[in-house]
Formats: structure tokens, sequence, C-alpha cells
């Protein structure tokens, strides 16, 4: 029996033989019945030690290729069908192309926070420090609702930082808000019932809560938020989702007749509120804006994040629930993944509670507002009384209204040609047009000053005068 | 207006009275138009600084609960709607009563590994150095599909452990093998299509795949694995889920025929089939069992986990995907987490590449060894020739036929009554009965010597003579 035997290889010996009596048995060379070398025919001819050939034969035995018959050696076995497709064969191994990472490239995109800042040092230590003193059962499962060291210390941060005053019992850890709005879409969706969003809004998130199934119908929101006297006439709604702190894109507050006609219109029509609170923390004027949540925690489910504050890669939200969805949320997160990762919660929740979140935020906040800072000033140098800032203080981003532009496909791509991403409040609207023609959504989190200046200088050059 | 102080809580003085002046707004004390005491005014009365007083009434203005007129002061808005419902109270914090952590009891119950042997040191040791080095895009949001690094060193610890070749773009990485099986069962999820699943079957994944919306048939496994002699007549499959290299929990291997003729039959009805190798790693005689997944790559989806070789907490898995699903999984996982928890999936990467996760198998290997020929020997002393092991020795757990015994529920709950948990095989079957009620599953994996040998005198005891 010819076996190949390559010695530059990853695999073993009994693997490689293995292998190739494999392929003989499925590609018919050997067929039922037929008598193999014996143990010691074949360490002689492939200059193998009996010890290998065994141990292949063993594992053909135990997995039914081979029989071995007293008397007559070892056969291939009966009633192996005949295989009708081909063996996989080595793939090449080639990094796909990721995305664009070119650093020339000025783009900008919201959410993004200054990844250069994350606090690897202190964190590194926590996590160390965390995972040595752990119980051994923390290396198991975990529950699916969270660590609870973790959802004690966003209970007593949200008390600190929001005012909001909740049961850690109510607060469910998410792998990022992305997690949290999909499972709630899930529980929620209903035949014959909607969901109300916002427009405009963050398209990816429309699509998380539409690939659960839910029928989505859409709201105006303006500068004062989402538009809740278009509610009234509206029946059989499951959910709205609405950014109350700082509407996304526009940067709107909700006002407060209009926040607390929003959780009438959830107590009245018995259905429930999303309220996305993905970026209040950076709230450059005034203390950050008061939740829906405290206003009707029975029909409000608060999302929070630490993405934006933390870091997108840890992959870690909560949402606060209702009582009355606990155990079914509990239940499908089980499902969905049984818990999220549990370690980097541990390291979290000692995060928060040492002081080092807020001192971190603190740090991230100036930073943000530097960047607001110079951008506005580089605006203004540019777009002399050309231009008008939308929305509040608050976040990565900023809504610039630029007087006599419209900006076409044509200008986007124009500017894309110039190494320079903007995003049009039209791309954030769904269906019907609105008058957002002249402005764009500008992020500022993830620049440096030099990109700012430069990308604001090509940005009005490509306008022109 | 009447405000009380306290100095003991972890509010500010700011905070305070926000909520105090809020309060009454919203239960009527203060109504639309009525006029508020001055900043000064305010300031006097609670013996507060003029700043705190200002900061209170420019929240609530720009909250909009507020108005400020000029001539006339601070005024409390108009079209404030009435709340309805009560403002929320602080709740009680309390730990919620955990799952059983009473250390008196011995479970054998399977799949949970030696948790003490999780190897911190080494891990954070390495978690520390790997989030040191990242480039700092890594803390930004990654790619859905996951790490490269990871998926690059999974397919090199395929190769060498397993026998698979496989392209790292066909790897995806998922929150765990229960994420895994839930988008695969989402993606393939048809009307008018069922899932065939073994029976026996775990019974939580069986409620991942149904939860999905997927109907699910049975098909009966025996010592052979599936029985694939009973798929012939089945039409319009989605997928076929099984565990073909120890079947669970019969420990049963797929004989070579079925496999053949599971790849056929996948071929021929243009269906999937998923195959969950979640502990092979663990087989203690021969190598591991081949993948169905060699035999036929564009109709297998191979899973494997992290959980049971390394720690359940990491929440780690991995799915081999045809290249026909790539695009749609992809999308899914985006819209479902946007991609699992980076920083864990770089340390494992790292851990892999310098070849700590196979010293750590070898280990856990031993010491699960360890245990099961101790369990082996106390069931030979308490039960002498009473007692049969079914499947193959492999993973965390046994089979156990008890000759003369049955296990009804009467003898499982006066097993629970003196600490000791058993599973009967009974407990893992759909619908139609089958003949195990003299088998249970025992674990192995966790326990310690004494807890197996006192477990196991108890089962004798009770059991009588």
């Amino acid at each position: 029996m010819w076996i190949a035997i390559e010695k530059d290889t990853k695999l073993s010996l009994t693997r490689q033989i293995y292998i190739e009596i494999r392929k003989m048995i499925i590609e018919g060379t050997l067929t039922s019945g037929q008598k193999l070398p014996s143990t010691r025919q074949l360490s002689k001819e492939l200059g193998i030690s009996r010890n290998t050939a065994l141990e292949v034969y063993n594992q053909m035995i135990a997995e039914g290729y081979l029989e071995a018959r007293q008397g007559s050696g070892t056969i291939v076995s009966s009633g192996l069908q005949e295989l009708k497709i081909p063996i996989s064969e080595l793939c090449n191994s080639k990094k796909e192309s990721s995305s664009n990472n070119d650093t020339n490239i000025i783009d900008f995109c919201s959410g993004i926070p200054a990844l250069e800042l994350f606090p690897r040092k202190d964190w590194t230590k926590l996590y160390t420090q965390v995972c040595n003193n752990l119980p051994n059962e923390a290396y198991g499962y975990c529950d699916p609702c969270g660590v609870w060291e973790l959802r004690e210390a966003i209970a007593q941060y949200l008390l600190r930082s929001r005012g909001i005053s909740c049961d850690p019992r109510r607060i469910m850890i998410t792998s990022g808000s992305t997690q949290g709005l999909s499972l709630i879409s899930t529980l929620l969706q209903k035949q014959n019932k909607k969901v109300l969003v916002e427009n405009p809004s963050h398209p990816g998130l429309l699509k998380v809560i539409a690939s659960t199934g839910c029928v989505i119908e859409t709201i105006p929101a303006d500068n004062q938020g989402l538009d809740t006297n278009l509610l009234s006439s509206t029946r059989d709604v499951s959910f709205v989702y609405t950014t109350p702190s700082h509407q996304y894109p526009l940067g709107s507050i909700l006002s407060i007749q209009r926040r607390l006609s929003l959780v009438n219109f959830a107590s009245e029509n018995n259905c429930y509120i999303i309220e996305d609170d993905y970026d209040s923390e950076f709230r450059y004027e005034g203390q950050p804006i008061s939740s829906l949540y405290e206003l009707n925690p029975k029909h409000v489910i608060y999302i929070g994040s630490f993405s934006k504050i933390l870091s997108p890669a840890i992959r870690l939200g909560f949402i606060l629930l209702p009582e009355k969805l606990l155990l079914d949320y509990k239940t499908l997160k089980n499902y969905t993944d049984v818990h999220t990762e549990a370690l980097t919660q541990y390291a979290l929740a000692s995060f928060i509670r040492t002081g080092q979140l807020e001192k971190h935020i603190w740090k991230m906040k100036k930073h943000y507002s530097r960047n607001r800072t110079h951008m506005l000033a580089e605006l203004s140098k540019q777009f002399p009384d050309g231009f008008e800032i939308l929305g509040h203080a608050t976040g990565l981003h900023m809504v610039v209204h630029f007087h006599n532009v419209t900006f076409t496909t044509q200008l986007v791509e124009e500017l894309a040609n110039q190494d320079v991403l903007i995003y049009p409040i039209e791309h954030y609207l769904v269906g019907t047009k609105q008058d957002h023609g002249n402005e764009i959504l500008m992020g500022y989190s993830h620049l440096s000053f030099p990109n700012i200046t430069k990308g604001i200088q090509i940005l009005r050059n490509v306008i022109g005068t």
C-alpha cells in the first residue's frame, strides 16, 4: 500500500496515514471486504513504528471504516455507501480585505470614541486583579441577566449621573445596546402591532428592529424631538423607539410637554417606549437631561451603553426593564447566548465601583469639548456667517446647516474623492422627504485637530465660494 | 418654597432641589404660569449658593419645565399635561436569590468543566500583554465575523487537533456555541421546512432551535448515533442537528456508514447538517473522531465551543460556515449584537498561538480521565456486576445502565432529598418513549474524588440492595 508521508507538515504521521487510507476507501480504491496489510507489514512498508500502524487501524475501527475479523485480519467494512461528493481541499488562508483603513481619509462619521484614550493600563490592571480574586464559580455559566456586581454598580452610577433610581434586579446586562434593542424587539414583536420610530433615525438601528420581524412606521422629529402631536391617531402600537436626550441625528432634546404626552400615550395604549440614551454623558452645557424612564418606569425601557463612554470592543450595554417583562426577557436571553461575557463584566463593575469610569468620562468630555470648540472655530473661519448649528451641545457629533449649500450625491462623492467623508441628514430619513438638504452630521470625537482643520478646508474648497 | 435637603445622600444638592421642584410641577403643587422665587430668594431660603439655584433653574429651563420670562422672572411652563402615573420610588436593592449554591449538594450534572483549574495567572498575563499592544482601532467596532487573529488561530488549531482543514474566512466567532446554534436556526428557519434533531437530545438546545420559530421533528439515536435509516422518507428539511462525535447524552459515535448516508442525504435534499462538536477534545481512548464537516463542507456547519475546554464565562465559540451562507450570516450577526466581545478574542488568539490552549486541554484531559476512572472504580465497588457503561470514553460525563433499577421520579426525588442530583436519560427524550428507564447520565468533570465516592455511596443506599 503506497502512502506518501511528508515530513514538513503540521499533521502527525498517524493522521497522514489515516487520511490516505480513508481517501482510498471513500474513492473506492479499497472496497468493502478487502483485506488490509497487517500492522507489521504496514510498519515495514512505510518505515513507521508498529505502534503508529496500530493506532491508525484502531482509530479507523473505532470510526467504523475498518473491521477486525478474527483469523482474517483487518478488512474494509461493508455497507460504506459510496461518497458522491469530493473531499474538501485545503483552502488558502488569506486575510479578507478589511474595511478601509486608509489613514489619509478624514471621516466625519459619528459615534466613534477617541480610541487612543482607552485606559489600557488601568483596565488591564483591574481585569487582572478582579480575575485573580473571583470565586471558582465565576468561571462557570453565569446568570443570563448579567453579573450581579455590575448590575449593582450600574444602579449606583445611574443614580449619581442621571438621577435614575432603580432596582438592580431590573438592570439586564446586554452585549452592547444593539443586542438590547434586538432582544426587546423580538420580545415585543407581535402580529398586527407596529413599532413607531423617529424620523430621521439611525438606519442601522431601524434594521435591527426590522430584522426581528417588526413592522415599522415613522413619526417625524423636529427641533423639539419626536412630534408627539402626530401620535394621537395611532393605535395598535407595540413600542415607540426614541432618543429623547439627544435626538439622533438632529440633536434636539424632547421637550417636557412632549415627554409627558409620550409617557401618557404609552400608559393609555398599554405599549412601551424604548428610550435610547446613547450619549447623554457628554453634555457640554448644564446637567444631563432627565430620563423618560423616571416618568413612567412601567412603560419605559431604558437602553444604555458603554460603547461610547469606554469602548465598543468590550460590547457591554444594559437595559432597564419593567418588572412584567423580566421573566420572558431572561428566557429569551438564555436561548440567545446564555449570557454576556462575564470576566469583562466583573472588570467593568470594579471600574465603576472604584470611581474610574466617572474619572474617564470626565477626561473624555474635556477632550470632546475641545474638539467641538475647534470644529466650531474652523467652521467659522471657513464659512463666516454661512452656517448654523442645530441641536444641543451634547454627544460626539453636531448637525451643521449650511446656508446656500445643498448636499447632493455628486457633492458627497466629490468630497469622498478628496478623502473627506460627510453624512447628509437626508441619509437618515425614511420615506417622506423633509427639508434637510442643507444639513450634514459632523462627528468630532475621534478626529485630531489637524484633521478637523484639513477636512473643513477641503469642504470649503469643494463647495466653492 | 419648602425643600428638604439631606446631607447624607449620594445626590448632589442641585439634583435634590431639581427633583423636588419637578415633583411639585408633576404633582400639580406648582401649576402652569406660576412664578418661582428668584434665584437670590431661593438661595437665601434654602441656605444654598446662588450658583446652585441658578444651575437648577437653567437645567429645568433646558428641559422645558420652566420658562424664563423677561421682566417677570421664572415661571412654570404651560402645556405640561398632568402626569397620570406616580413617579418611581426608590426600590430596595437586594440581591436576587441566586441558583442553589449549597456546597453540600453532589450534582452529577454534565458539561461543567473543573473551574478551579482555569489558568488565571497565564490568562490575565496574556490579556494584559495583548491589550497593551493592540492598535487603537482594536478598541473600536470590530468585524461581525470576529477578530481575524482568532479565526486564523482556530483554523490552525482545528488542523492540528481535528485534522480539519478550512479557510479562516469561513470561521465565524460567536458568543458561545449557543449563539452559533441560535443564529444558524434563525438563518435557516423557513416556512414549510422542518428541523430534524436526535432523540434523546439536550433539551436546552432544542429550545434554542425552537425559539427561533423552527418546527422540530425527532429521529431516534442508538448506540451508533442518529439512525439515518429513518431519514429516507423525510422531505422538506431545513437542517439536521446532530452530535456525531459523542451523541448527547448517549455517548455513541455516529458510525461511518451513517456518516456517509447523512452527508449524502444533505446533498440530495439540499439541506444542512449542524455538527455540534461539544466535547470531542476529551477523548480518553484513541484519537478524536473525524468530523462530518470534512466529508461535505458545502452542507455541514460545524459548531465548536471554548466553554468546555476553557471556561463558559468567556462565552466564545465558533462555527464553520459554507461559503453560501457567509453574507447572510454576517448581516444577521451585525443586527444581533454587532460582534462578540473583542478583547477576550484577542487574548484567546494569543492563548492558542502560544500553545497554551493545547497544554491546558492536556492537563484537563488527565484530570477528567482520573475522575472518570475513580467514578468507574466506585461504581464497581458499590454495584459489582450491577451496571454497564454506555457510549464511548469521551467528554465530561458517562451514561450508566443499572441492571434492575428503574429511575422513577420518586427515586430521583429521594436522592435529591439526600443532596444527590442525578439525571435520568428519559429526561432527554422528546415524545415517544424509548427504553432508557434504567439509565442515568453521570457527569464527573467538576466533582472531587470524595464527592464522587460519597455520591455513589448514597446512590447505593437509596437504591437499596
